[in-house]
Parts: structure tokens; sequence; C-alpha cells
């Protein structure tokens, strides 16, 4: 039988649902006190439910570091640095705090559901320096019980002196790199004790992780941010990733606010209650979709599909930029139709741009105002084309930047 | 009026040295049980004084390296693993464990002598990875309540940047690297917000911890290993380094396992009695020398000078390995003999050696049968020469290679 992290994996859906809501209106009257919270909600009441978090502005990584440079280090959403423990900077600049305690990125639910247990060895090869990911995976590792090998990243000879003195069971890294040790034991004959990996921040090709699994190691991901730390993590199951406990993860159609219907392609959105760095309808940036029904796992907690591309399609169009929510205010101007796709082309030397539109019928003199619509939205000319309700690809993308590259 | 860590550093200096033998007595049952401990100490009874603990043999870098490599990960010296947290290699390699809980390296209190306070935020340039350095000190301003921007070493831009961005109060990595960030910060009109700095792994030259001074930054040493963490630090009062509490220190003549007396340079000895890693009579291979008296800034355990070079004398002559041990067994051959230095040089193209002995009177008789006794041990051929009590250098050098490098 799968054994549990806790009984938080298994509670009743509903019950898990009203206890965040719950939580999210006890912290939101001391978020509303901050000034960078309070004009930035400008609501006077906590959400009670998704409907009511979805009309909360949803805040964007631009948006944050605009924050952050004019009032450091957080951008006055931190309620106390009395509760934070490291400080981080990702490339952007970003500014992330860790909070105080044991497993602050709330990656141990992740370790365990990997398969790591108190006592095995973890050779933890993400850095530990000036991002978090590496603190992510250790600060888990020690809260379940294992010790860690602080590795860090590249330096294959090394690594694998580190698995012959140390006979690790446990892997913390890439995809990639794993690939790379297991190879490298192989050419060495050094013994490669290592049976589970936990793997993130890059994709893992099933062929790969079919590869390891023949090999003796069980491969499992993790989603995981510098802002929030651990968002979903895959379980025995293998169907999706389960979002993490004390999130509220939504799925909102790139360049605005508003959630898509579930099964939908967008980007992830996630609210975090607890701990130092509380963030409400925080915009990851990444596409993902969430999945119907629960795992087999046992594990209720909603699912999404893994990493689905990056949500930010920003582009720049005969020199002008081009962002997914012009063509959300394109399409806002039209009520009654479905997804848009703006596809952006090169023909004789020039950047061309069709909108294709899901509409109920293909009526000319409604593409004629969108063609108006987005020339006023977008100061740029582009062709329209009508297409029929659900025919649009589900891939989260509303620009499609065909142009080739360099 | 000087502030303490805790009442530890200001206890009767009899209670401190009874509360440690006490405290080894204690634990010695447990590491006799051990085949490694019990092998190497092959004594019965728990050394009751220093006396006592001088008739256990140094352990040294050699032959730990030679232990973890018979017997992984830690040579069989570490009760059990369950009290390991974290796992370092350092060069060599040796093997380092860490042990659970706050603060397992015992630096909080050189933190807090150096003037670091909780709420201090803490740059921290000392890598994480591999060896312990960057946890050494990344856990002791954790357990003293001060954040850590984990840093690092190099890169002096981004740590400008991290400098503008958190305002650091605190800096603890190498001596070198602080004047570098200084520098750098002046030069980019970065407000350098560093007024304290715990400085090691290198030498502090005096005119640089004047500079410093100078410009607003208070310095301080530590004098640490990857093996036992922090051995000695400084207090405000800049004389000499206090000993870390729970250490017993000897310092021993350079490759004997034989204190020196009082003011002597040697080689450092630890035995270090709490925590997962116990080490009996540890050589670290460093030279320094204890200071009579106590600090004026009322901590009352010994002190020792800085760090004075590397006990690890060592050489080749002719193509043959020469030991420091190997001129202690010449000396001991003829009993009541002072210090001995044998002065390796290079004339005609050949290596030479010139033995100089501490003798009560220069009798030529004495000078030959010394000679007798160096070419039995070194197999190799030496002038001697015999020159009166307390002349030669009190600078811990047994073997003094004069050669040119190169």
């Amino acid at each position: 039988m799968t054994t549990m992290y806790d009984s938080a994996d298994t509670q009743d859906r509903a019950i898990r649902e009203a206890a965040l809501f719950a939580r999210l209106g006890e912290r939101f009257g001391a978020l509303m006190v901050m000034p960078a919270w309070a004009a930035r909600l400008s609501s006077a009441t906590a959400p009670v439910d998704r409907a009511a978090l979805a009309r909360l502005p949803v805040l964007r990584k631009t948006e944050l570091m605009a924050l952050q440079a004019a009032h450091p280090p957080f951008g006055g959403l931190v309620p106390s640095m009395a509760d934070v423990g490291r400080l981080f900077m990702s490339p952007g600049p970003v500014y992330e705090p860790e909070g105080a305690g044991t497993d602050p990125w709330g990656a141990a639910r992740a370790l365990y559901a990997a398969g790591f247990r108190g006592g095995d060895i973890v050779q933890n090869t993400f850095g530990y320096t000036l991002t978090p990911g590496g603190f992510i995976l250790d600060s888990a590792a020690r809260a379940l019980g294992c010790p860690v090998i602080p590795a860090g990243p590249g330096n294959t000879e090394t690594q694998l002196q580190l698995i012959r003195q140390f006979r690790p069971a446990g892997y913390t890294g890439t995809p990639d790199f794993l690939k790379i040790l297991a190879d490298g034991a192989a050419k060495a004959e050094v013994a490669f004790t290592i049976t589970k990996a936990l793997v993130s921040g890059a994709y893992l090709p099933p062929s790969l992780r079919a590869e390891m699994a023949g090999r003796g190691v069980s491969v499992r991901q993790a989603y995981a941010t510098a802002d929030l730390g651990v968002i979903a993590y895959e379980s025995e199951a293998l169907e999706g990733l389960i979002v993490n406990e004390g999130l509220l993860l939504e799925i909102v159609r790139p360049g605005t606010d508003d959630p898509v219907p579930d099964g939908e392609v967008g980007e992830v959105v996630v609210t975090r209650i607890g701990g130092a760095y509380p963030l409400v309808r925080f915009g990851t940036g990444d596409l993902s979709a969430l999945m119907s029904g629960t795992s087999p796992c046992g594990r209720t907690a909603p699912r999404i599909k893994g990493w689905m591309g990056r949500a930010d399609q920003r582009t720049k169009v005969k020199g002008m930029f081009v962002d997914p929510a012009q063509i959300d205010t394109v399409l806002k101007a039209h009520p009654g139709l479905g997804r848009a796709r703006l596809v952006v082309s090169r023909a004789d030397e020039q950047d061309t741009m069709l909108l294709k539109v899901e509409a109920p019928t293909p009526d000319p003199a409604l593409a004629a105002r969108l063609g108006d619509t987005l020339r006023d939205i977008l100061k740029l000319k582009g062709a329209i084309e009508l297409v029929g309700p659900g025919t649009l690809p589900n891939d989260g993308k509303v620009i499609d930047d065909t142009r080739p590259v360099g």
C-alpha cells in the first residue's frame, strides 16, 4: 500500500479547498495593512472561493521586479524580515526570501512521494548559491532525516568519487545530469548506488525515465520555482503532477487574469497562503493545464500536466511589442468568441500577422470588425481568419511566433 | 561592557578543564566499543588530565585518509550515521560529516565575538558545495538569528548587486575578497553597508585590518578546519585567538605525539568531545603556540597565536623522504638535549643536511654520535652543529627546507 507523507495527502477535496480559503481569510487582513499588498489588491475583503479569487489581479514577474527595485529588498510584499532565513537572487533579477523553519520550500512531500525515506543519503546536485535550488531540496531531505551530500552541479569525476565513498541512495538534480552520472559510473566501474531520483529544472524525456528505470533508478519529477518552492510533484502513479499542499493553483489565459475552463492550457497562477512570503495570484509564466479526476495513488490534491512551455509570449512585430494581453483586449471587444491565436510569420522579408479566432459562424463583417480592433490596439495591421469553435490547438499559445530564429 | 555568547565564555578555567575531562570520560566508553577507535587508542581507561591525554596517539591526516579509504565513509570513527546531517569532501580527499542540530560546527560563538547579532543580514562568500566552509558560517549565522545571503565565492558584480539590494551588515569569507568587495563598491558607488566581518581561510595582514577599520568595517578572524569547524577565534581584545568551547587543544612537536612547553611553537592537536564526530588528538597540521594569561575581553578559554604555517615538514632529500618524526627519533636516542632543526640546503648541485641541536655543552663526541644516529635513521649523511640551549628559533620548524623552489 502507498504510504503518505501525512494525512493531508488524502484529505477530502472539499475540506482541503475550504481549509485553504479559511486560511487565506485569516491572513488576508494582515496583508491588507501592508501598503504594497493593499495597493495591489485594493479589495477590502478576503476571497471566499475561486470565483472571488479570480477577481484579484495576477502579479507577474515584471511587476514583481519593478516593485522590488522600487522597494528593496522584497517590494514590500514580505510581512516580517524576522521570518526570513536566507535571501536569494535569481536571473532577472528577482529576489526571493526563504522562510525560517524546516522545509520552508515545501519539498519534503515531493521527496517522500518520490520514495525518499529517513536515512537515505541524498546527493544534491543543485547549486546552493544565489538561487535557492540547492536549499529547496537540501532542507526537504534534512526534514525527512536524509543526510545530504551538498555536491552542487557539474564536476562528474568528483561526483563519482562522492558516490564511491558515500554510496548515496538518492539523487536530486536535473534529468540530464543524472544520466551523465549513471553513464560515468558505468564507464568508471563505480557501483551506481542511486535507486531513486527527484529531478527538476528541465524536461524529462520519457525515454530517459524508461532508460533509468531499466538501470534500477526510479525517476520522479517536481515542478518548482524560486519564488514558490515546489508547486507540484509526481507520485508513483505517474499521471500528471500533484499540486502541493498549502497552495491554490489556477490556470489563466496567458496575458490575462482570467481562469480558463478546466483542461485548457494556460499560465500557472499560484496563491501561497502560509510562510514568510505570501503570494496572492502569482503568475509563474509557465504553461500547464489542470487534469480531471484524482491520482490513482490516493493523493486527493488537484493535478496538472507537466510543464508545457513558457506563457510569456510577448514578442516584437515590425519593431513593436505585441503582448498576449492585447489579444485578450481585442477579443473582449467582441463578446461570444472562443480562443484566439495570433500567428506571426515572415513573408517577402516582412513580418506578417494572422489572427485566428474561434467564432460560431464565419461572418465576414465580424472578421472586418476584428481587423479594425486589432489595428487599433496593436497599431499594426493583421489578417483575420475565423475558425470553428474548439478547432484551435489547446496549447496555451495566444501568440504563435513561427518566424525562423536567427 | 562586553557581552558574551553565553556563560561558558567566562567560566573558571579549572572548572572548564574539569568539565571537559569529565565529558571525555563519559564518552570514552562509547568510543572504545567502536573497533576503529579501540584499535587506535588501545587504552582501557579515559584520560583524566592532559598528561594522560598526551599518552594517546595523535591522529594525523594521512592516517585518517587511509582509514577512510579502508572503511568508507568515515573510517569507522563516526558512532552513528543517524547523527550526520551532511557529508563533505575536502582536498586529499578527506571526508567530513556534519552533525545534526543548529550550529554543528561551533561557529556561532565566533560570529558573536565578532559582533554579529540577531537580525544582521550576513553575506556569506564561502562556498557551500563539497567542502563545509559555507555551511560552517551559514548554520552559525542562522543559529544567531541572522538571515544569510548564500552568495558563494567570486563574481564581484553579482556580490555588489546583492549588497545594493539586501544591505547586509555582516560579511563572512576570506580577507582578500572583503577588500575586493569594498574596493568594488567604492568604484561602483554602491553603499558598502557591511560593518563587521568574520574572515577565515587565509592570512589577514594587519595593514588590511587597519584599512578596513578605517572604512568602518571591524574585521575579526576565525581559525577553522573542515574536520573540526571553528577551533579558535578573535574577540574585540585582538590578543590572539580564543580556543572554542568543547575542545581540548594541545600544541605538540611536529611529527611527534609530545606536547611542547607552553609558549613553544608546534602543531595544533585538538580533541573534540561532543557531537556526531568525536576526534581524539587530531593533528591539524597547522602550527601555532599557546599564549599565557587570559584575554582582556573576559573570555577565560586558553588562547593561541594565529596560524603560523604548516606543521607538515616532510620533504625529500636526495630522493629519500625525511620526516620530522625521524628527527624526533634521533633526538630521543640522546637524552638531555633541547630543540633540533634539520636545515636542508643545496650546494654544488647536491642536497645537503645540517642538523642543529641544542645541547648543554658543545661536546664533539656527542656531535659524532648524533651524526651516526642521523645516518642510521635517515639513511642519509648529514653534518651536526651543537648550539646553546634556547638559541634555535621558536617557530615550530623541525625541518627547515632552504632550497630554492623551482
